[in-house]
């Protein structure tokens, strides 16, 4: 497995010619991309300023900074409202029709880039490399597969961040520090307005329980009303299940893996719920193929849920997740969605991470998750580790 | 100084009362807010809905997650579309004019919220809010008082970080789990789409000096090209500066704070630059009174620096910011800015971070962030630690 910084030529150009045969299928002219995250999608880089993508030919850059960007496809601007005329000048043309982020950009960034193409028709860019960056490049297959292998071995070292009498988020902050010294970025980058988290959850006994606003499969208090997720400071006790589910930011690319550790021995029934989980792992490798119906994964694991007599406490108690899995990739909650009203079927190239979890009061969450490859005949595990439950 | 998680009711009606003077002003009807910062601000929790606030009147919680949430403004909705029945329904009327985050949500979900409301019309809430939240109300000042004070505890504890041959990642990690373990709540929250970061920055030598797209004081490479800011990796080594300005978010408002250590001795000129920034907050301190305005600041900063023969380096050396200061509460980034076409007068009950820095070639960063408080007759520090460069 190896892992470069940044992705070689061929494999952006493979990305920029996908995309452009969406924009051709869209019948567009040109899209005018300002996250971030496609931003690094594109280039490889994080810059401030604008890849713009016509339908033939190469991408511009318009950068703004930093102000010492050296690329071939770098073209300086101070303000974005000096693009239509550097486009006349390098012989690119006005874009009769061009598409922006509908779904990422703020409505006044909005408001100002549609008033660059005053003649344009305008559409939205964002389902189209929402749905391009679900089937993922060699070179994104490879930071995935990179990060699973840390994401593993950081994992085998939870065991070390554990002492008797810790809190959860004591034990937490070892875990994140073991992230950041096997080279965790940090950040943890994230689809849609409604996703506020900090490098993963751990969470502890009842603290499982806890319904949060947020879009993750469990909540969790946390330890402040301003951002009620994860752990909450529960000291961790004997008959406790303490599950671990943090992010695999060591590249751009982020693997999602869950395991539960306990404090001493757990009641019987914690065993049987998380050999349920297990089951459903088994099932979901054995079965899956590409053209597997996403929406069908999740019905089965319902069903299976319902048959064992867990449906109540399956992704969640007091509140309930709709979905079981999701891809990842740049952000941690990409497409496709494993729930009930999907209509994709799962494709090579495709990575997403499935995560059937359950919910005991008096014990906490049992259940693991891990991140898949979908390949031309079946699927792979990228997130290789123990997955029984790990006494501590 | 107390210490409280939840703010007091009359603290939140203090910021109703004072949000329904701006939505009169405005002569609109109502506003409907859908951030997490500002549902915060409004209702000292985080939930996954809405918060309506009339301009007379109680404000409602429309709240979708958590689902259990008790509170007496609360009314539980599936999805915005309910909002507009549940309004008649409570004889609160439907608004002829409403106030939406436009520079905050994206362009997709201000399209579906303005059409709850086909025949008002709609402006943007966000620059009210953004103006309001800037005087902070006193539980406001507390969260950040304490905040500071914390923060000063966790600098005294960068020392201990510190062991030689270690790299500026392994000890940012150090001072990271310090921060944790203080009660950091982790994520870092900021205004707009250019301020990618995590838990704050720790800059080494000429790392110092690398630009960044993100709209910060001073930049750094970053240990990915997906987030190209702060420690790169880095070893620290003799006569090299290293500038710690981790993030105070020790309650849901963050002081900012900024202190350079060296590895032994650095050069002469280094110790000159370093006091030039701590004559600059000298000079702040003793001049500025309620009033003073935030261009004037930043205007004899750069004169002071010019002065000083340093203008090349100030801000930055590749690339140079243009502000040095900048209001500080939920989010690091909030209003007034320090910089030459700002308008901003200060008044009391604004907090605000000073940053005048120099990045020397072949040294690193130099001095020193304090956040200040203005009151009724000057400002108070109140971000209080050693200023001079502490030797490690």
């Amino acid at each position: 497995m190896s892992y470069t910084k940044y992705p070689p030529a061929n494999d952006l150009k493979l990305r920029w010619g996908r995309l452009q045969e969406l924009l051709s299928e869209e019948g567009t002219d040109a899209c005018l991309i300002s996250s971030s995250v496609n931003i690094y999608y594109l280039t490889g880089m994080v810059f401030n300023g604008f890849v713009y993508l016509p339908v033939n030919g190469n991408p511009v850059y318009f950068v703004r900074r930093p102000e010492d960007l050296r690329h071939p496809c770098a073209l300086f601007i101070r303000k974005a409202e000096d693009i239509p005329s550097l486009l006349l000048k390098n012989n690119l043309g006005i874009p009769g029709s061009v598409l922006l982020e509908a779904d990422q950009m703020t409505y006044s960034e909005h408001l100002r880039l549609q008033a660059l193409f005053p003649v344009a028709k305008i559409g939205n860019a964002t389902p189209l490399l929402r749905k391009q960056r679900m089937i993922k490049t060699p070179w994104e297959i490879e930071q995935l597969k990179y990060s699973g292998k840390i994401h593993a071995e950081v994992y085998s070292k939870v065991r070390d961040c554990y002492h008797p009498g810790i809190s959860d988020v004591e034990l937490q902050t070892n875990v994140e520090r073991e992230m950041r010294l096997a080279g965790s970025i940090g950040l943890f980058r994230s689809f849609g307005s409604n996703m506020d988290i900090y490098m993963g959850s751990v969470l502890a006994g009842d603290n499982a329980g806890a319904p949060s606003p947020f879009d993750y499969a469990l909540g969790g208090a946390g330890v402040h009303p301003s951002l009620p997720i994860g752990s909450n400071g529960s000291v961790l006790k004997e008959g406790m299940s303490l599950m671990v589910d943090m992010a695999g930011n060591y590249t751009a690319y982020t693997t999602d893996m869950t395991r539960v550790f306990s404090i001493g021995k757990l009641p019987e029934k914690a065993y049987y719920a998380h050999q349920v989980s297990i089951d459903m792992h088994h099932r979901l490798i054995s079965e899956t193929v590409p053209g597997t119906s996403c929406a069908d994964i999740y019905n089965y694991t319902l069903q299976m849920a319902a048959n064992a007599g867990l449906s109540g406490c399956f992704m969640g108690v007091r509140q309930q997740a709709k979905f079981v899995g999701h891809g990842v990739g740049i952000e941690i909650n990409e497409l496709p969605v494993l729930m009930s009203r999907s209509e994709d079927l799962l494709q090579p190239g495709m990575t997403f991470a499935f995560e059937p979890k359950f919910v005991l009061s008096g014990i906490g969450a049992l259940g693991i998750e891990n991140t898949y490859l979908v390949t031309d005949t079946g699927i792979e595990k990228i997130t290789n580790f123990e997955e029984n439950i790990i006494e501590l």
